[in-house]
This record gives C-alpha cells, structure tokens and sequence, in this order.
C-alpha cells in the first residue's frame, strides 16, 4: 500500500477487500482510470457510461452513476488533483469459475498522484518503442478494460529506459492495436485512422472523445486495420488516454517524426 | 467471503488484502488448485515445481517450497479434506503497469470444501458441452495457472444445467484446448493424445502426471493438435484436474461413449 493514496471500497475508506473476491481470484471485473482536476473528473459522463458498458458485457450489474459520483466528490476532497481508478469486480463467491447468482459486486474507488511526466513531453513529442508482445485476440473481451491485464504487464516490463513513455503493441496477427496504456491514431491523407478494436485492445475514452471532436471539427476520422508499415509511412502518429490527453510521437526506434502535423489542432479541440 | 473457508496471507489467517495488490488491479499473479485429503496435499512436489515454475515465466519470486508447505499444514489442521488454493501475486506497487523492482510477492492459501459430486460421475462418466467462446492465442501465456481467467470464467457462465459437469473449449483456430477446468486426452488407435499448450490453455498437474505415468505403463501418449471432429471421433475422451483427477465423459452434446475403454486402466495408474 503506497501511503500517499485514498482508497474507498463500497463508498468507505479502506485498504483492504476480501481474498475470496473475484476481482483477485479471476480478474473478474472492470476499470477506469480517470483525471481529477481541480476536483474535476475529466470526461466524466463518457468514464461512467463506459464503466456500465464494460461491466454489462461481462454480466456485472454496475451501481448508478449517482453512486459512483458520491464516491468521487469524497475522493475529490482529499486529492483535488489526481490519478483516479475506479474498479468494478463481480464481488466475492464460493470456488469455481461459475459467476454467482447471489454476488454482490465491489466497487472500488482508488485516488493517487499523477505521473511526474515532464510538461515538454506535450510540446517535443515522446519517444516510444514496439514491444515484442504481441496480443491475443479474443473479440468476447476485445475493447473492455477489464482486470486481465497480464499482456500490459509483461509488455511494459519489457523496458525500463525513462526516455521512452510508450510501447506500441501489435496483435498475434501484425495488426497496430495500441499502446501499452493508451490508444494509437495515424495521420495520413488528411485523415485520422486508429486500429478497430474488435479482436483486442481497450477502447478508450480519449479515443472516443477525439474520433467524436474530429468528426464534428471537420477533420475526417475513421476506425481501420493498419500494420507497422503503415504506421511508419504516417505523417504523424498520436497517442490517447484520459491522463495524457494526447501526445504526438516524435521518435520511434529509429523513425523520427520532427516536427507536429495536425498534434496541435487536435490537442485544442480534444481539450475544448 | 465464505464462512465455511480458512484463509491465510503470508502465513498469517486473514481473510482480506489490499485494495493496491497487483493480483486485484491486473490478475498479476499464478495459482494452483490441489486436493487435501487426510491432512496431505495430493501431488505436491508437482504442484509446488509447476507454481514456481509459472511464477518464474511472469518474473515473479516464488517462496520457498517449505513457506508454503508451513501454510498447507495449518490449512490442513482446520480442513483435513478440502479444496485447497494457493495463490501468489506480484505484490502491491504504484500505480502502472510496470512491475515494481521492490514489489513483495503475496502469498495466499485458501481452504475450503470440496465440490459436492456425486461418487457415481466415476464410475458413469460425465456429460460435458462445447463452449461457444473460443480461446485467445497467446503464446506468452500459455500453459501458465495465471489470475487472467475472464475467459474460464464467460466459458463456464454460458450454462447453468446442473446436469453438465464440464464445458470443452476451441481456441481461435478451432483446435481442440481443454476443458473449462480440466485438461482433455482422447484415446485413439491405441495411444492417448492430449492438446499442445503453446498457444493457450493451463497445462496441469493432473495432466503432467498422467502423461508420465502411461508412458511408465507402456500406454502411448503424446500431445497433438487435433480439432473436435477427431475428438468425436476417438474411442475415449478423458478429462484431468486435480480435484477430480480423472473423469471419462459419457456424453458430449448429441454424442455418446457408452462404455469405458482405456479409463479404468488410466484411473488407477493414475492415483497409484
């Protein structure tokens, strides 16, 4: 348990749930990862209608939005500011693999610092790395950020050089998928793509927000299926997720992309 | 939590853990199932070399054999005969997906009564279904009793017929896995085959076992990739687990195995 952090389970503090949940014991349950800003969470009502759909795919009943906003606001009071997780888990039950009729589900909310990430990281660019992992695909989990994240584990432990932010994934059959913790668009042809999410990887928030806020600003945008090739050969690659917003990436191993292409645009109206 | 359920963290009885423990946030972290039974942990020496050994694939630092030996004894004092699980996960850290070089691993023993079967399912076989879900190929994690078992877990939701004791499950490629619980051999001119685990599914210790022991027989045996028209057509399918040890399956869907062929054989030199 790192100290500086605020952690509800069931809408009390606490530091501890049941060994017998399933959440341990499976990996039975969902999560968001959200941005707390001045006791705001980011993109809230896109977080909280995400946290339902996820939990609906895997047959856990999510408690309302009301529920979950209570939990925040107390959150929001200790850490104004912060890295925000909230999980959902099918709650505990007897051995096996059965979901229980009778389960209770755990709701957990988890409030922490936000990475130390360097503030030029936004205006240089990051540098990022393919990872060698390749991840399965499996269309029944394909786009939930659940609590199996074993493949995010193993490839982010595939590097530990602080210079470079991000690891890109691609699937068991050489499709881009994402990032290790964030979404991958690509700008080419005055259009953005990102990877369909249908046999893997997690659907974002900030990706829906951008593919939405791109679409309404004029810049075309559309889901497709791209190799590392394609990525390589793009004028600019982009990188999303709830904490960062977006980053470009300005090198990847020994591909560089100087200078931003369409990154500033798309910051502004992600953000606006 | 189960009443009826002894647990121990670290060694110490317990029945909680923390909210931060990486086993919980990413399902970072192995198992075992294994049979008490008259106060001794049935294939032990097995069972502690395979949770070493998939601990070492996740980079994970497994105790000693005697830790955990220290652990079942206590169990085994409250639960002489009982379905005994053991646990270990990468520990609490920050937030992220990288491992932390300082995480302690958590180690947790769980005893608990065994499932109800009835004794006849030995003797008459069991009827097992096909899954609809089909496995994720992952290379990187196959073979390892890993915490990421949302697809057991959807596999096994898909019924609820008490009549049906297993579920058979394809991968992504329509080859032939494993059950939802158990491992599968078919037997078949002569010679007992069992899936290869490379890509996906838990090779288990009851599976381990029998494969040494009817090669010690003089029974053949070997793994195979061999899809569900060849296990219909086999003489004999058979189903390992370490709760069970082995089951003959009687009826798969509209498909019947009347008679015991090889099973007999297999069930005693199997526990001998």
């Amino acid at each position: 348990m790192t100290a500086a952090t605020f952690v509800l389970v069931d809408g009390q503090p606490a530091t501890s749930i049941s060994v017998l949940d399933r959440g341990l014991m499976y990996g039975d349950g969902v999560f968001r990862t959200i941005r707390l800003q001045a006791g705001q969470a980011l993109w809230w009502p896109e977080q909280i209608a995400k946290l339902a759909a996820d939990a609906a795919r895997l047959g856990i009943a999510c408690p309302p939005a009301e529920v979950w906003q209570q939990d925040v606001a107390q959150a929001a009071k200790q850490w104004p500011t912060a890295a925000l997780k909230l999980v959902l888990t099918r709650g505990s039950g007897d051995r096996g693999y059965a979901p229980p009729q009778a389960a209770v589900p755990s709701r957990l909310v988890v409030a922490g610092p936000l990475p130390a990430w360097p503030a030029a990281l936004w205006e240089t660019g990051i540098e990022a790395r393919l990872c060698e992992l390749r991840l399965a695909r499996q269309p029944r989990l394909a786009g939930i950020k659940h609590l199996n994240r074993l493949e995010n584990v193993l490839a982010r432990a595939e590097w530990d050089d602080p210079a470079l932010q991000e690891g890109l994934l691609l699937d068991q059959a050489g499709q881009m998928i994402c990032g290790v913790s964030s979404n991958v668009f690509i700008y080419r042809d005055n259009e953005l793509l990102t990877p369909r999410l249908d046999q893997c990887g997690i659907a974002g928030v900030a990706r829906a927000r951008l593919m939405a806020r791109a679409a309404a600003y004029g810049l075309p945008v559309r889901e497709a299926e791209f190799d590392l090739t394609a990525l390589l050969a793009a004028d600019e690659v982009l990188l999303t997720n709830s904490l960062i917003g977006v980053w470009r990436v300005a090198k990847l191993g020994r591909h560089v992309w100087p200078q931003p292409v369409i990154y500033p645009v798309v910051r502004e109206f992600l953000h606006a």
